[in-house]
């Protein structure tokens, strides 16, 4: 049996960086990005008015003139003007280039205009650009923008898009078969009798898996059958590139599975990890033109199959795709607590954020590891370290929220 | 011009609870659920193994039987069995019902087994409902299970999916339409000459809101000119359930987009938020049948449009689909800061989660509103308040992640 810390890193080790594609841009929310982002041009490329006003030239003001001859105007998407005298002004638009010979935007609140002049008060604090957002101040053309191997969220895509990437690199999506095992599962559709359950694992982790931005997901339900596990299992690794398995992980007699994967190629990484809940965890690899593909095979239990999924599976689809760790979260422990098994602790717990910048937790009551209810109520779990048995009130742990 | 709370106020006050409609429940990730989800029956159904192992009545061990004759085993997935006599064992698999009888389960790594006989260790701790997940201890039948007006994630997916639920009650999704105005603005192919920039901030808005939960979104892009803007919005009105405009909302000249909304029958609730970025904001409302359906103007500025999006849409589309305001999150602020005037600060930062459990905020330097650039490093934004000017290093101010 292996420690938590070391299954993680097992698993984070073995993976590598899966094959990029070409998406269009506004098809790429969520995707990790593959290629620099780069200007095409200084940013703004032009010095750009960014108040609705006049431009003047401020020395103009500040020696004292204070009514403005309009000239014209520059309208935002227009080409450059000139004014048409140093003493003059033109009425401009927000995002229009500022005219030569000016140098500053006036506001339109901070002025009046009469019969075509502009009439400014004494006292503005008018110089050298201001209301202007001058040419290249955000960045030189060539400057990189945007690094590979980062998310990109709408922040992101604004920028790609304002520099003309109308398609950009990202990481190919992994497709990913859940397969859940178990006789004792019948259908959400279905009326269980007393000995069965609905199955809802499988939907549980690829949701799951599409809230952590892996929407390539599809589900097999496979009868405890050894031949029916092999032919599928086989069928689905020529397929997909991740295999989870929900339940049949353990030591029961119907537990098919790892001897299944074995025969079939997968080469298990480890079994069992000092864990509450979850210990029944197994991870393997699989080859596939030159690639190693990742096996995870979850615990049945809905609550320890949820949190080995939040723990180990969404951080090495992460990696896979290309992104840097998570910043980790801490929270504190809102009461004592004490767990005395050699067993790393994960206890769904309500996240508290106060007004002081602390987050809290406090822990779920719940009967066992299979009460989703209580899990339902929670935002995430707090790990609490096999080398302890005493977590006192206050202290802060890492907390892993919840895929939403 | 109104504060930041009052126009918070004005809009959620505004907005009602959109109509619900029926989806499948492996369509409803991010769905706000709008019915109670009921246990069909106790859970667990039965008394449950929580381990593999053998079934026995814990007053054998108790009273020093070691050695128990296998009498058959107990899958998951069959119908209740029973001990063939109280000293004898079943060999049973987590998730099978406990045999009658039996009222505990030895796990497999506790046991040894010889022909067909289970050799139990001295010192077990077996009690009653050892290893078992007792019959209605998760909940009684027809216990609430979720009220209505959460959101759908994957753990209230696996709870409704577990009772039977393969359809639910969600709100509709609102269709959104993202107008986008302003001549200067080229599309993401085109090449922009030097007064041109490419258009962004309709993807910018349309992914943000893709991301929040908002995946029924269009956008349009509509010329300066007063009668396509005018037959357009017309259009959308008929169509979608809220508009969102970015730029044409300042007083230039060439803004006719408040006038038009007017003379289209949407009534101003408000123009103008003391706040910065985003101060030229404009909110309001048109009627369809019988629903007051929500207009949102936004600033054009790229920074401006993300600030107002990220702190007035969302929280009321949010409401609008049913869902409570979200947790206020906050965050220390890393260093002294001053800012005079007598406007809310909207202060794009990185957020930085430390091990203590306290949330830091690294204010990001940038040059003006419109630096996107400089937005895109950052986690998203902390709000400083209008009645003060000082904002000390180490104080809790409300922090607005970004959406990811």
């Amino acid at each position: 049996m292996i420690t938590v810390q070391e299954a993680e890193k097992l698993i984070l080790d073995s993976i590598g960086e899966i094959d990029p594609e070409t998406v269009a841009i506004d098809a790429a929310l969520g995707r990790c990005l593959r290629e620099p982002i780069n200007a095409d041009r200084a940013l703004p490329p032009f010095d750009r008015a960014t108040m609705d006003g006049i431009a003047i030239n401020s020395s103009t003001y500040n020696t004292g003139q204070r009514k403005f001859k309009i000239g014209g105007t520059a309208p935002a998407g227009a080409p450059q003007q000139a004014l048409p005298e140093l003493k003059a002004c033109l009425e401009i638009m927000t995002g229009a280039p500022l005219p030569q010979m000016a140098d500053c935007v006036v506001k339109i609140e901070d002025l009046e205009i009469k019969d075509d002049t502009a009439i400014l008060p004494d006292g503005l604090q008018l110089d050298f650009h201001t209301a202007v957002h001058a040419q290249g101040s955000d960045c030189k053309s060539g400057a990189e923008l945007l690094s590979p191997n980062r998310k990109l969220t709408a922040k992101e895509i604004a920028i790609a898009a304002s520099v003309g990437k109308a398609e950009v690199s990202v990481s190919r999506s992994p497709r990913i078969a859940i397969v859940s095992t178990g006789d004792e599962l019948v259908s959400i559709e279905q009326t269980p009798e007393p000995h069965q359950i609905r199955r809802s694992n499988d939907l549980t982790l690829s949701t799951a898996l599409v809230s952590a931005g892996f929407p390539n997901v599809e589900r097999v339900h496979i009868p405890d059958d050894q031949e029916q596990i092999e032919t599928q299992l086989r069928e689905l690794m020529q397929r997909c590139d991740s295999i989870i398995l929900a339940g049949g992980v353990s030591k029961g007699k119907y537990d098919y599975i790892p001897e299944t994967l074995a025969k079939l190629g997968v080469s298990i990484r480890f079994q069992w990890v000092s864990q509450r809940p979850g210990k029944p965890m197994w991870y393997g690899q699989f080859s596939r033109d030159g690639a190693r593909l990742p096996v995870f095979a979850l615990p049945g239990n809905p609550v320890s199959c949820f949190t080995c999924l939040r723990r180990y599976v969404i951080p090495a689809l992460e990696k896979w795709i290309g992104l840097p760790p998570a910043k980790p979260c801490y929270a504190k422990l809102n009461h004592d607590l004490t767990f005395k098994p050699e067993l790393t602790l994960f206890l769904p717990a309500v996240a508290e954020p106060k007004a002081s910048g602390e987050l809290w937790a406090t822990p779920a009551l719940f009967n066992t590891s299979g009460d989703f209810v209580s899990v339902a109520k929670t935002d995430g779990f707090i790990e609490l370290p096999k080398s302890r048995k005493i977590f006192p009130e206050g202290e802060a742990f890492q907390f892993y929220p919840w895929p939403i």
